[in-house]
């Protein structure tokens, strides 16, 4: 399959590496391709990253129908590298089940995803730990009102180059549980990727900011005792020997680099439980000083460590998640494979 | 305060009034007014309807922070006449409080809705049960990735022209029970009007469709007991001589109809319990013979009687809804205020 490309006539400004962070800067060209009842998936091209004309009654904008994906691309010294690709599109995929949007073929994605990173190629920062941050989004267009599924949508693939997430050995987070505010409920929308489960954690993450913390730790939605997610990361804690991470039930994300990280720790012979944890089990287990360490795993952030756990009244002593800790350790070593330092054993990097 | 008008050169088609459906054509102008941070609101005008170009990286398609109302203009012998606008004026002001926007002042937001209904007077059709339904929706427009409040939005004011909800008497709903899918927990955002609570609707209303039930009935996201809503209205029971519904408890929306019928219900000193309302408690009083009746209320149905409520392996058998009946009162009362045919003893109506 070609893709044409349109190539801008302007291109955009660039920044310094120094000043990359997450987000905040976008390439020269972005992917596109439409989906409409009747004709389906159609006139995938690449094009000069612009403004997008919509309707102002195009029902994403009402009803919420939109989802992403987050990827990353890595610069190893023979080219560029796609980090686990397939396992994006297929999640982008059932979150657009979920929401009753039409399935983007994941060939096509991915076809795209490489389209648009070799158009704006040169645009890839060299220092340690940046990357390409991809990010497709897909989004309801038809202009009606009406709560039903949108006859139209649009996918686009943007490109934003980052920094590293942390700069040296990161920085232990500070976590505030959120004990009454919830993110999603048992059969809820909690495990797609959609844009609607970000809105519902707002509120919660700005004050748990306003009181100096990091992230929230989001506890499930009927009863307020379980883990489920922290902010944008799958949560992960070392239990009397074994890592324990909460099960996926639908209520929480499906973390690649999550899944990553249980694939490594079970060739590590390390135990890992993916069930429900209380946040009276790890009370109990501080206490008993059965608490290893806490992380959090993420596209953006790989792993994190999780220096304190904080909520209403009290907080969880931690140990430190420095050089040594098994954090420390899985997050080298996906680091490491990433850029190409350690051999891919999984095949987890896919060539541009 | 004088709202600049930019008139269209290039008018829309207008459809024959028994074409007009619900939510499906829209006036010439809209509506816009923009806020960015350290500006606040500004440039508030009306201007032609038209597509509004959108980075790619507008947070609105990727979190989901957008927010909405939906309101009634109707025609009077002596001009039109908004309903219920402050109220949801107010409520729009609620939503973006719990989505971490800035407030709409309501102030502006009617002037602004004055302005654009004077500009497409014209567009108002003339037949039964016809009316504007007038569209406020607000979206982050700052573009860039990351889960943090938008530092830049829109407000945008859309009119449909829409026919009566329903021709002649309404056709009782067929209301399928939705017992372990959720739309809201407890803690969440269910009860703003927001764009997202619609998208994690969408996939129990269409197999309900499929099933051939009009819309959904929600329970709560915890123990799947209460009733919450239905689709796009507020529920009410009439049992054993009094009118039961949910009380606003953060998940279900505080109708602006709802709050009209209990109004209502009150003068006619009907007795109403607002509380939590167990699909058991239906049951049992159905059993019982002491269900009298179950209705919908919307802004865009008014009050809409329920013949028939299922779900797995059973169902409730519903006193038809027809004339005489509590919900058919209801909605022939409202409907005369609106339409200006009954005095307006509420304040509930405002000229344009």
């Amino acid at each position: 399959m070609a893709i044409p490309v349109e190539r801008t006539r302007t291109p955009r400004p660039r920044p310094a590496e120094k000043d990359l962070g997450f987000g905040r800067w976008f390439t020269d060209h972005l992917f596109r391709v439409d989906w409409t009842e009747g004709k389906g998936w159609h006139d995938a091209r690449v094009e000069p990253y612009r403004p997008i004309p919509l309707d102002p009654a195009a029902s994403a904008l009402h009803y919420g129908q939109a989802i992403f994906e987050g990827l990353k691309v890595f610069r190893h010294r023979d080219g560029l590298r796609l980090y686990r690709p397939r396992d994006h599109a297929a999640r982008l995929a059932a979150s657009a089940r979920r929401l009753c949007m039409p399935e983007p073929d994941p060939a096509l994605l991915l076809e795209g995803v490489r389209a648009l990173v070799r158009a704006d190629a040169e645009w890839m920062p060299s220092g340690p730990g940046t990357a390409f941050y991809v990010r497709p989004v897909m989004f309801a267009t038809e202009p009606f009102l009406g709560v039903r599924p949108s006859h139209a949508y649009t996918l686009l693939v943007l490109i934003s180059p980052v920094a590293g997430y942390f700069s040296g050995p990161p920085r232990p987070l500070r976590i505030w549980v959120e004990r009454s505010r919830s993110r999603a409920a048992p059969g809820g929308i909690g495990g797609a990727k959609a844009a609607a489960n970000y809105a519902a954690s707002l509120l919660a993450a700005e004050e748990a900011k306003e009181h100096g913390f990091d992230q929230v730790l989001w506890l499930d939605g009927s009863e307020h005792r379980f883990l489920e997610e922290i902010g944008t990361m799958n949560v992960l804690a070392q239990l009397g020997g074994a890592v324990v991470t909460p099960s996926l039930e639908g209520t929480i994300l499906a973390g690649v680099t999550r899944a990553s990280v249980i694939q490594l720790l079970r060739e590590w012979r390390v135990p890992v439980e993916e069930r429900r944890l209380a946040l009276d089990e790890l009370v109990e287990a501080a206490r008993a000083g059965r608490l290893e360490g806490l992380f959090g795993t993420g596209t953006a952030a790989v792993v994190a460590p999780i220096g304190e756990v904080a909520w209403e009244g009290s907080a969880l002593s931690l140990p430190p998640g420095g050089a040594g800790s098994l954090g420390e350790r899985l997050r080298a070593e996906i680091a490491a494979i990433q850029r190409g330092d350690a051999p891919d054993r999984h095949g987890w990097l896919e060539p541009v």
